[in-house]
């Protein structure tokens, strides 16, 4: 089983200026390629030290991956220091310098020289093309001539090195697009074939309780995660072949999805906005959103689903009481007594959004986000959701759901979590509506 | 000037099944402190790799500071690491052994036997109290013999260990409580001071050009990064106080922040939403936004600031032809003619937006995000940006922004990036028009 070792280069790293996020990133791709991981390391923007940890790691481990150090300036060291360890000559590649001066010609702009040194790589080694900044990073799998350098004249084993830059989207762009694929080839052992059940509305532990018979098993075997207020269970399997694999595994997911139900909303990439998506395009249905205390985020994601347009006409932020009344038309006598946030405002809300759109459905939110803002009555984290249809038998339905997340969650937390519920709501009424009506 | 070498401990972190926030704690401490860290090892739950890191930690840097490692399971194994690094024997502390047992008892349990391992420390090390949890860690100032052990005969230095939990909360406590006093006494080599300036409307390379005099000084330290579109320099001075720190480095801020001008947009945790939500505060004005190609994003980003429902009426995500006719009055001649994605588009969404709701400024969005919808004429990642207001002198004023960002980048890029210019074209309107005049 290979084994790879991540550095991080950046002295902002080790100054606590940024949160290093990449390395979790890579250490949960690298699991799932069943590559082994046993040291993280992470440096400054120091030559002399960024050489030192790279020999240390690739006599310790088969790949090295960095992160950071390819951009432009002065203080990125990566590719130079690769190039050093081996006494490697750096060589301009062509290709990437014209994309690279293409990229400014089109912004009107002419590429600054110190740009340049991005083109640069080491005699021998390829380029790993980066799909979204500027600065790609290079796949190099060491010959005889570096194995030597490193003093490892008859090891059986291929060493690669990849380099990836600091800023997480272009990270993970490079190693969906190319990175993921090269060590796969080179180094799964095996093949692993793995899927995550995602499922919102039941915690980690009790998702790991109600399948603990099956976090024991160890080929396929199951991992439990959580963040972002859902849970996710990696079943992964490993054989000769991925339809081996395949068919080790599905027991076990059936399994699952049966035990779950409808708490296992999707798999792998799905989100729940993109179940909701998939649900309304399935059922020729069309909704409008409007929202409080979410302020957009609901619709935000709502609307990155690709082709949403077709079942999204309107999202209103109603932020001010007036926009609640002259938008959405709720009374003033739901604003005056029972006030924005009250379970009578989201019901006038999501009708009154139904109703101006004419969609087929209408989803509200209105709550208290924090910091402030709070009463004794209505604290912070209160929040209240109300969907509004015409079913199928065109009668008017209404549903509702109240959430007290307490004061601890910051804003974005409240919001993150209300958008969750909110979501999730439309996707168990698409599914049926009687899973709303049991509170 | 001591030099601190940090240790996270523990498999989870090399399987990324837990973000490690300890590390950027402990880096932005040692910072303030001023003592340096060069390196920064994460490390398996191995007993000889375990032993090994620390080895090496200890021959490079006077302190280690570890993480993790210390519960009461059979995979925690710093402290035993330690004592076997050393062969020093492990005492039970009498003192915490009672302490831990004490906390069971309250609980009306009797402790198990793994957990009188917490109370374990090797001979010489003196503990290191746990405000917080139940596990206490170690400060070990290394003698003559440990010294000896890793061959440092005749070294001038104070070397030191010091481990704590894993738990952020409890390692917190515990570095508050104890260890900062503890390593201020030994180690005190002044303090660190750092701003950083973000930028916004130049790149990496630009702005690394226009201030290279001064990415060569030592004392302050300036350095570039670059992520999420936008760019920070941080500003880093080091001296016997904070005051001094602060006086060495402000010259260099007021020298950045003159030639950046508008391009330099705040500080520190300032972010563009911020900044313009300042600004309107400060102002009296009111906003509204029409989004459509960016889905609510926009307006999600700027209610995200706390009291945002002081300046933010209503924000209308109006992703359908129809939506933009009957709520924002977008003729539907334009529509037909111009189409959605246009300026003349642009421009009567944020005419209609503010019509609609009175406020001072109206926003709008129309383009293609992508990854279909795009044409010969009007590609992936074409955006029409308007911003229509009522200046002091109570005259109409319309600015128009166009964005060609091209089809590399993905959905979310796309909105992101025209999110950030939506931002800043409010931005500058409220510092200057002016700004928005000239293109």
């Amino acid at each position: 089983m290979a084994t790879a070792e991540v550095l991080c280069i950046g002295t902002e790293l080790l100054l606590g200026d940024v949160l290093d996020t990449n390395s979790q990133f890579l250490a949960q791709q690298l699991a799932l390629l069943g590559i082994n991981c046993f040291h993280r390391v992470t440096v400054g923007d120091n030559p002399e030290r960024i050489r030192e940890c790279m020999r240390t790691a690739l006599l310790r481990a088969d790949i090295l991956i960095t992160s950071g150090g390819i951009g432009p300036t002065a203080d990125d060291l990566t590719t130079e220091s690769i190039a050093q360890v081996f006494g490697a000559p750096l060589d301009v590649d062509q290709e990437v310098l014209a994309f690279i001066e293409g990229l400014f010609a089109a912004r009107g702009l002419k590429m600054p020289p110190s740009n340049a040194k991005q083109a640069l790589r080491p005699r021998g080694a390829r380029i790993l093309p980066n799909p979204v900044g500027s600065a790609p990073g290079i796949i190099w799998t060491l010959g005889p001539a570096e194995l030597a350098v490193l003093g490892l004249q008859d090891v059986q084993t291929v060493k690669s090195i990849l380099t990836f830059p600091g800023v997480p989207s272009e990270l993970k762009g490079m190693w969906a697009g190319t990175a993921r694929g090269y060590l796969e080839e080179t180094y799964a052992g095996g093949t692993i074939w793995s899927k995550e059940l995602k499922h919102y509305g039941i915690g980690e532990s009790a998702l790991a309780e109600k399948f603990a018979h099956l976090l024991d098993l160890a080929n396929p075997s199951v991992a439990p995660y959580a963040g972002n207020w859902e849970c996710r269970l990696r079943v992964a399997a490993k054989a000769a072949t991925l339809e081996e694999a395949r068919a080790l595994a599905q027991p076990v997911i059936d399994e699952i999805k049966q035990g779950s139900g409808v708490r296992c909303y999707g798999e792998d990439s799905d989100t729940l906005e993109s179940v909701v998506g998939r649900l309304l395009t399935e059922r020729g249905l069309t909704i409008a959103l409007a929202e409080s205390c979410t302020g957009g985020m609901v619709s935000e994601r709502l609307t990155n689903i690709p082709g949403s347009s077709r079942y999204i006409m309107l999202n209103a932020v109603t932020y001010s009481n007036e926009a609640k009344h002259r938008v959405l038309g709720v009374s003033e006598e739901i604003l005056n007594t029972q006030g924005a946030v009250s379970p009578e405002c989201a019901r006038a809300m999501a009708l009154g959004i139904r109703q101006l759109t004419s969609c087929d459905l209408g989803l509200s939110v209105t709550g208290i986000a924090g910091p402030d803002g709070g009463t004794e009555e209505k604290p912070i984290g209160l929040v209240y959701l109300g969907l509004s249809a015409r079913g199928a038998d065109n009668e008017e339905r209404y549903f509702a759901r109240t959430l007290r997340l307490g004061k601890r969650l910051g804003r974005h937390e409240v919001r993150w979590r209300t958008a969750q519920e909110a979501l999730n709501m439309v996707r168990l009424y698409l599914i049926d509506p009687q899973h709303l009506e049991s509170p």
